[in-house]
């Protein structure tokens, strides 16, 4: 069972990592936490709380909690688009919170919603027929191995993350790792 | 050579990267350090200096400094179970040290005996009978390519990690990666 | 465009993922971080402002920042061979920074400083002969899939890492890791 002890122990560690800290609002903090729990329970991944999630794995990989975008938003306006994960100047009430644009591709966005509401259509129209076979066919997306040309760090994503986070260059710094296969005869 | 500072020192770089600190109790750190450093000279390895090491590398693995348990001992009860790592509010003092259950599985514990008894009596034979030719065989384990399907971490190991070591993501969040190849006629 | 901001962003985020410290002598800083950029500008990539660069990325790898080096160095000596990086005690003013060796191997010293000459003089061939047709071509390193023994952490590189970033194993704990492929007539 998930309880909200687990979420914040998760929430801490990855903190603690990244050389981060969780929102000092002691009230705000409770209610993410709440939110990424309610999430986890409802969709088996903790997406994140500030977004609305479609339901299908795939399509919500980039905003389970933390996001991809995390990272960036940090270190740009020292706190990610939530408010969960800030800078210990942030943290200290040295420098104030300002509001962080989002940051997630507006494709991304689209394909989401575009896919959840065909879900739901899915849903519905199964459960008028005929009770459910199988729960509804999960998308699958197109996977690569890339790695980081500057400290060699491996990923299997659809794509490159925005920052490595073992040396911490920029996406560009990613290129795909293919497998040759040669037969002479 | 191995010195205690090197066991020292890597353990200091351990802890800063993931946010722990190392055990406040002089003496007992100190001990511990003894500890990796004599299983690293006994074995090649640094095995956990609170854990009976079988001596095989394969068996031990889980085992080695900082051993697979780590993570979720500090996060659950604020150190790993040697004592060796801890969090900052045991370190601080404002949380007293509890004890830490045993983690690892029943079946690793019991390979790893049943492994290195049977490594002790070949020596023996080997010993008595005559000049050994080789080093007892070593098992070679299975070993597969994992990705975070969070994060797209990849590991080659026999198992999966407890926590992505880069998300936090549990240990249910991997799955293998699998190469296929079609040969078509 | 690269701005001064971004170059100080990643290096604040490198520093915080390893409790390192960035140079608390601001003018001194400010110097690193300017020289980063103007190798970013240079090269492409920022390479370390203290170390003399050939321009091929593949030569220049191991000291793109943060260089392969660093975490010994600042394991050992407290601050990376530059001083952009520094343990706390350092920080702190409790640890005086000594002068660190260079840890670089002499053999990826001359190899980028004869390609480096090489691709000069080619530059200086085509220039005064015909317009050039396309880039200088770039060496090609032959990259292998390594993992870790310990933690099994993946990385594709020309060579293993010296320290594991995930469980800071030495580099010795590192190997190969090779496709095997069987056709069965």
């Amino acid at each position: 069972m998930i309880t909200l002890e687990k979420i914040r122990q998760r929430a801490e560690a990855d903190a603690r990592t990244y050389g981060y800290y969780l929102n000092p609002d002691v009230d705000f903090l409770q209610s993410l936490l709440e939110g990424l729990k309610k999430n986890e329970e409802r969709y088996g991944y903790p997406s994140c709380p500030c977004r609305l999630a479609s339901g299908i794995f795939e399509f919500d990989r980039d905003i389970i909690c933390p996001c991809d975008y995390r990272d960036l938003d940090v270190a740009e306006y020292g706190a990610c688009y939530c408010g969960l994960y800030v800078r210990k100047d942030v943290f200290k009430g040295k420098t104030p919170l300002q509001p962080i644009p989002e940051r997630r591709p507006l494709e991304k966005q689209l394909r989401a919603y575009a896919a959840s509401s065909k879900t739901e259509i899915h849903k519905a129209e199964q459960s008028a027929a005929a009770p459910p076979k199988d729960e509804a066919k999960q998308p699958e997306m197109v996977k690569k191995l890339w790695y980081c040309k500057q400290c060699g760090y491996v990923v299997f994503r659809e794509d490159p993350p925005y920052v490595c986070p073992i040396c911490k260059a920029k996406r560009e710094m990613f290129a795909e790792i293919k497998i040759q296969l040669s037969l002479v005869g």
